[in-house]
């Protein structure tokens, strides 16, 4: 077999593969949205099936021969070739999946489902204590994770790499402690402002069914295909796919609050822009995919915030919006509903969190993982670490562990380095759109005949073809001429901010 | 490995099996209900893939053997146990499948997508002579597919056998005999008597919101478990399941007639009660299964039509689709509801037919196919046959071929032997229900009072939980004492009708 016959025969076994995970993705969606409650049971076999089927066919001999064989060849002598890019990132999954040994894997897997359970029990109660002795569970398999990975520096290092592939903690504290002080400051100043939107414009009754045709509106306006995508409602938002042309997006509408739907609509676009944007041909294969999740939430959180709750984009939707929504907007001006979209209040819980506020949550939870894994942090300690940082933070005393340490699920999923990519898709979002309106400077007066095709062409042309080509760090080097840096994200809040507060 | 290690072997690959069709079928009814149009390709690609993983794992060596292994053992000693009749089906499903070369099921799948493509143009421009050709290819190829499977007496056995085993043409043909005399007799009767139907009762307009909202209503009452199934709606009605605990119903509402979207309901819900009732123990074996679509279509008619367009049932929910249709039955009397639900008139369409005049379309196909299939009749003179047994059967001239023998897409399908299951399905729901009636004298009053829980407890026991254990025959002898007979569906007719229109 030829090196080019074992490409070719990764290729098409990972499209079988894919097409396999798009079948339990299916069954994800269908749970989420329309399985009848008591399905429950005979679905969770079902997915447990399919689970075991991919990861048997992914991590086959075979595939790690192919990969092999595409190693020792001049496939790889272009490290710049979409080819080459497909062998690294192959290497790293497969590696990682045939590393962890199928024991430690099921361990992994009982402990985990146990520790939500007792999180969800200690969250009500808000009682950390009831906890802690489930999350030393969690850290120590965790750290064996990491061994069983294999890392430089740092322990936390190997256990983001399953989020943030190539990222170090080091890089990542220095741009998040270059971040703090300022955004400190800011949130600071913000609360002491002369003046503050009325938030009472948007948390007013907005009919469902209308708010509905909005979001579809708004959705289909900035570029999402409802030819080769749908939008549903659910209880927690999210964005999935099963195979080139077909990318949905779930959100939830609420009866008095055209926020929450809004922005849950523009978020998930945002990931299925992106989703849409990728190579089809390479399907199955890392360049038909993309494995940074902070470079995924640099795309939603870019039409979420950057453009979804810009002057701009207001000045096109808001008259529709008024028209649409005649009894809420008929006397609110544009400025006011501007404002009132970017309204700035510290709050206990992050998925409540403002588009400022939102990172110092992020922060503080990066920290306190990092040293608690670590070893500098004692479990027992870190509700009064979590309220003290709290307070330094974002000038608020946390009231209980509910609102405080206890209010995410994801310490007890195992997932330590998950957090630090809601952060890093802000900054990365930022430093991208400031190279997009240096690249477009018509982009700003486009959006307000509700034209976004440029800034969809420029994303899909720099990031969305590319799939994980390119590790984010890399990719963010290749598009913004500049490593990733606090300063887009400061500098866009600094001057949004002091005009809309008067600071 | 012993007998009862390679049955249990047989069980757990069945079930995995099984739920990885579970996949394809969800992956089916997403298509008809969800998915975005665009979508069709990635679609076909992954049911492709699953039909081929399916195929394989079913056909498997390893499964003839596990089936060999247990057929020289204890476990078929006895036939009348689970168990036995497990392993009968299990050979002649598995026969079946690995008698089929590759070659060949390729070819078939080929040209049945084309028959069907030139179908659709034959009948838009209504013209048998168009299709003809491709019709000669299909039966070549079913008379081939015959030859690969074997059989007794005429090729047309081994061809019904795929959907109703062990039926054979001659027995068949024998209860259609018996039945038509007697219904073409009834269908005349019915069209020269003194009274008529008001059907303009049921084709006004009906708020289609409102008319979901009863039939789920309905489908409730009746049985159907909204906590492990649900409604939806579609172009073509069906029903589906994705193992135990997970049973859908598909109707279609139209905003000027309420029989069509409740008639699909109760046909739908007939069907998914039978599922319901499966033994889930035996999930992915004959015995929680059914192969008999015979057997499936006796419990959608007889929920359908012996309940459905019953007086007993009308006598229960007609008060409340007045209290929901107000405007529409406001005037109209329980009487004259329960006659336009029963309207007999002949036409040409078999999937607008009536409850009676539907029996007379199926002969007619089934005389029809048998005798081409035996090469008694002509590809070339089958629309003057046709023409010529409908105006004897139904006493109405076929204006054109689209109204005609080129209406429905079985043939293009290559799937000859599939018509008679629908009759069977009457007949079997006429002589089940006979039974039940006997068994359950207080039936129509339970009904009345909105109890159907006496019938359905006695379908659960006698035929339900049976899936495949019983042939269709054996089982109509075993529950009703008798072979299946034309005789209960034609008194049930005549009771129904000769009331309704004075004849």
């Amino acid at each position: 077999m030829s090196a080019m016959d074992a490409y070719n025969a990764l290729k098409t076994h990972l499209k079988e593969h894919a097409h396999l995970v798009s079948f339990s993705s299916l069954a994800e969606w269908d749970q989420e949205t329309r399985m009848p409650k008591g399905a429950g049971d005979t679905r969770a076999d079902m997915l447990g099936l399919m689970a075991r089927l991919t990861h048997k066919m992914f991590t086959d001999k075979k595939v790690g021969d192919w990969i092999s064989e595409c190693e020792d060849s001049d496939i790889v002598a272009n490290t710049d070739t979409i080819e080459a890019a497909n062998i690294r990132e192959l290497r790293r999954s497969y590696d990682r999946q045939t590393k962890l040994p199928k024991e430690f894997v099921e361990e992994e897997a009982k402990i985990s489902s146990k520790a939500q359970q007792v999180w969800v029990e200690a969250r009500k109660k808000s009682d950390f204590t009831l906890f802690a002795p489930m999350l030393e569970k969690v850290l120590d398999l965790t750290r064996r994770k990491a061994e069983y990975y294999g890392y430089e520096g740092e322990a936390y290092n190997a256990l983001m790499d399953d989020f943030e592939p190539g990222a170090t903690v080091t890089e990542v504290a220095s741009v998040f402690d270059a971040l703090r002080p300022d955004l400190v400051d800011l949130v600071g100043r913000i609360a002491d402002a002369p003046r503050r939107p009325d938030i009472k414009i948007i948390k007013q009754p907005y009919d469902v069914n209308r708010q509905r045709l909005f979001s579809e509106m708004v959705a289909a306006t900035i570029g999402f295909d409802f030819n080769h995508g749908r939008l549903d409602e659910v209880e927690h938002p999210f964005c999935t796919g099963f195979g080139p042309g077909d990318t949905r997006i779930c959100t939830r509408f609420y009866p008095n609050d055209l926020g929450e739907g809004l922005t849950g609509t523009t978020h998930e676009a945002g990931h299925a822009l992106y989703a849409m944007g990728h190579d089809d041909e390479q399907f199955g294969m890392p360049c038909g995919d993309v494995n940074s999740l902070g470079l995924h939430e640099s795309q939603s959180r870019m039409w979420e915030n950057q453009v979804g709750r810009g002057r701009a984009f207001w000045t096109y939707f808001f008259p529709q919006a008024q028209r649409i929504f005649r009894d809420a907007l008929g006397d609110v001006s544009l400025e006011q509903m501007y404002h009132a979209m970017n309204n700035v209040t510290p709050s206990y819980i992050r998925v409540e969190a403002d588009e400022a506020t939102y990172n110092l949550h992020i922060m503080l939870r990066f920290e306190i993982e990092r040293a608690m894994l670590a070893g500098d942090i004692k479990v027992k300690d870190i509700p009064a670490e979590w309220n003290r940082r709290f307070k330094n933070y974002l000038g608020i005393e946390v009231d209980k562990d509910s609102n405080g340490c206890l209010q995410d699920v994801h310490w007890a999923m195992g997932a330590i380095g998950y957090f630090p990519t809601y952060c890093l898709g802000n900054l990365y979002s930022a430093q991208f759109y400031a190279a997009a309106r240096k690249a477009l400077p018509q982009m700003d007066e486009q959006f307000g005949r509700g034209d976004f095709s440029g800034l969809l062409g420029w994303l899909r042309e720099n990031i969305h073809r590319h799939g994980a080509r390119y590790r984010a760090g890399d990719l963010c080097k290749k598009v913004t001429g500049a490593e990733l840096s606090h300063k887009h994200l400061i500098d866009y809040m600094k001057e949004k901010y002091s005009e809309i507060y008067g600071i």
